[in-house]
């Protein structure tokens, strides 16, 4: 009988524990256990991901300030290799006495100068990105390992307090479940021993209100008396015990209300407030650190930009200052002796032979000067002519010069579809089919100026002359010689 | 008595033909002519020194298009080796389908496009150098070359023509003073024949006059009268001699006079029209050419600066933008699944079981509540004792990585006496001996905050869930296991 009670007893228990409930609730927890792992898989990504673009930004930088260090070497070697040709020459140690150079030997050592000036700049680049970029970068990535380290410690705490209590919502949960269950074992067997103290009592009532035998029935009535004591003793224990569970569900169910509800007020924190906080300790600094990083590699290229800028314009100062006026001066400047005039040939007179007034050759030189007259006039018009001819070739032979174009900024065109990058190089200067025919052209016009030049020389000194000193007797004397060789 | 008047003349010619005149004309026409030369001289020294140059400036150009050239394949290695890494990633996928990057993998992206373009515009700048710029060098220098050729073809002639003048004045010259020594040499004659005529005739006269003997007297007188009439006819002779080498004389000095003027005329529009003229003929178009070569060197080297430039400032514009808010968002959309808070725990009643009112437990709780009111005053001041520190502490952090310099624009600066470049890069980020110490510095205020943090994660929101909600029966669920497991 004890062993069936138990066997029932067991019986209720496995069928009141819902099962259904509390393994859902396990599941739930096994959930956010899988979700908790997983959310610290993904900072450990986060910032591994971080790490290793430090670590490409390092490597990426270091190779670069190799790559800039081998450019400013060459920039230097070149630079010296002229620079020490140049040293050498006459012009620069004149240069070095009067800093006055042919206008285009001054181009040619700014632009020595910008090259030097470059290949320090990239040195300093170089050493910029070493001593300054990498370092910072380094410091990011170990930065972030720490933050890391730390950010996890903080969420490996506050996982486990909601562990901690995702299992004691499970405890209580289950504990309450267990005490109604009992609760419910204990009502109904309260329930069947107030059956059964009912029905010895309506058996007892019923020969108690009759009483038809004495004998025999006092000393059953005794016995049924006593069976209703046994009864209603059990029933007292069984009520007692009921009470008991009654008010052991009643705080169990309580524990698990307030469990349940401070779960999800915790959840709620932690899915909503904990784990931004938690990401953005583990960013603490990075995008600050980062930019400020990127922004040293930012002001030494703009500054490198900047200061080649800077050299450029001193050179294109330079090239505007090429001029051929004072380039000349400076050259015959440079050689007096062989351009100074010489001294005024005088009259050598024949043992104190002196100049009269020369009657006898007057008729002589007054045909001479009819006859350069008439040549004189022709002379005028075919002058005017050259003139004009001269002037039309010049600005012809100018034209031509002037027209290509020396502005390439086209071929330095990012546009996102341009693999015409190159063609548009191949419109420069050289490639344009008609150049072969422009250079015969310039030197066929050039050769044309040439000779009006030449015969220009002749005539425009003749004309000004005329016009300066008129038609004396004395201008006679000028052109005779002209004359007589056959040049007029 | 024929030889001795030979001898007499030529005797006189040699000491009337002034040779030192005759060797001071001869002598300037030698200076002439080596100046004439040195001239030429000067004009083949300064194409020569221009042909130079010009060779130079090409083989500087075609040196520095290699080092251009060697410098583009290296960063476009560099582009390229970091590019495939990247390409294989996960993140260049994502971008690929949506565009939507971490700002910090957005600014290593640009970065690497940027060493790209640099790549693409130094090949450019190395093409422009070959092709074009090296092709106008090429082509000034020929122009040069035969400009010196033609221009030495008018000087030879022009020279020519001078020293033909010189030629003709040092004749003309010599003419005269013969002439003039012949002259002086016939009037000597006629004086002579004047003198022993009027002997002569004074001897007749006298004779005549008183007449003493007649048979001799008339045959010699007859003798006397001979005499007088050869005398007279040789004074005769001789006198028409002089006047007939007066008129030579006259007009070789006229001759002489008129081509000793040309000459110096000549000789001065040789020298201040003719030469300038010449050096303008070989200087034509050589310094334009030249600037618009330069030009064109300089226009490829400011359109890379502006390339540079406008790729440079699109990076900057990345990193400006470098955002950890939206970088979290971003995150947190990425991983959905790892940061979607699960559902609310609901409450699983157990067969049927209702929560109905429990007055039994309301003492205990109470209990609670008022433990809990007790424990949250004192939180309250503690929180804002965390808050202030916490804030002070987040701001010294930020203070401590704001404060070093990303400016290293002082690195680029040159001034002429500055070899304290290299000094000031040292003054950057890494080498000041402070760094360390600041290091160390913020790692502790960074542990400090990480603890700080770690406090006002807990008690932040206590406290702001106390204002929201109240102390309300409903809040002591919350808290409670808080205060259970020792949290407060």
């Amino acid at each position: 009988n004890k062993n069936l009670r138990k066997i029932g007893k067991n019986v209720n228990l496995s069928v009141f524990l819902s099962l259904t409930a509390l393994g859902r609730v396990l599941g739930c927890a096994a959930d956010v256990r899988a979700q908790l792992a997983e959310q610290q898989r993904c900072l450990e990504q986060q910032t591994e991901m971080r790490v290793q673009l430090l670590q490409d930004l390092q490597d990426f930088f270091r190779k670069k300030a190799e790559i800039e260090t081998e450019y400013s070497r060459n920039l230097e070697k070149l630079a010296e290799r002229f620079m020490a040709k140049t040293r050498s020459t006459k012009d620069h140690q004149q240069y070095k006495k009067d800093q006055n150079l042919l206008s285009p030997v001054n181009c040619w050592y700014l632009l020595l100068n910008q090259v030097r000036r470059e290949s320090k700049d990239h040195a300093t680049l170089s050493d910029l990105y070493l001593n300054n970029v990498i370092s910072r970068l380094t410091h990011i990535s170990e930065d972030s390992a720490r933050l890391l380290k730390r950010s996890k410690e903080i969420l490996q705490q506050l996982q486990d307090d909601l562990m901690k209590l995702l299992n004691e919502l499970y405890t209580v949960m289950k504990t309450y479940h267990m005490y109604n269950a009992e609760m419910i074992s204990a009502e109904t067997k309260l329930r069947e021993a107030e059956r059964q103290e009912g029905r010895v009592k309506g058996v007892s009532g019923s020969g108690g209100g009759v009483e038809p035998v004495f004998g025999l029935r006092i000393e059953e009535r005794h016995q049924r008396r006593n069976a209703a004591r046994k009864m209603e003793k059990m029933r007292e224990k069984r009520k007692a015990k009921y009470s008991e569970n009654k008010l052991k569900t009643l705080k169990a169910r309580n524990e698990y209300l307030l469990t349940l509800e401070a779960t999800n007020a915790s959840v709620f924190k932690y899915y909503i407030h904990d784990l931004p906080d938690i990401i953005d300790c583990c960013d603490l600094g990075y995008h600050s650190s980062l930019s400020r990083a990127l922004k040293t590699y930012l002001s030494a290229e703009l500054s490198l930009e900047a200061s080649r800028r800077a050299g450029l314009e001193v050179l294109e100062g330079a090239v505007e200052n090429l001029d051929p006026a004072r380039d000349r001066q400076r050259l015959l400047g440079l050689y007096p002796t062989a351009f100074c005039p010489p001294q005024r040939f005088g009259f050598q007179a024949h043992m104190g032979d002196t100049i009269a007034s020369q009657p006898q050759v007057q008729a002589e030189l007054s045909l001479r000067l009819t006859q350069l007259q008439t040549r004189l006039a022709s002379l005028k018009i075919e002058n005017e002519e050259v003139k004009k001819t001269w002037g039309a070739t010049l600005t012809t032979l100018q034209d031509m010069t002037v027209l290509d174009d020396c502005d390439v900024s086209q071929s330095f065109t990012h546009s996102p579809s341009s693999e015409s990058v190159k063609s548009s190089v191949s419109d420069g200067y050289l490639n344009k089919p008609s150049l072969a025919k422009r250079r015969a052209n310039q030197q066929e016009t050039e050769l044309f100026y040439f000779n009006v030049r030449k015969r220009k020389i002749i005539i425009q000194f003749i004309y000004g002359f005329c016009c300066k000193h008129g038609f004396s007797s004395h201008f006679i004397y000028c052109f005779w010689p002209l004359f007589h060789f056959g040049c007029l």
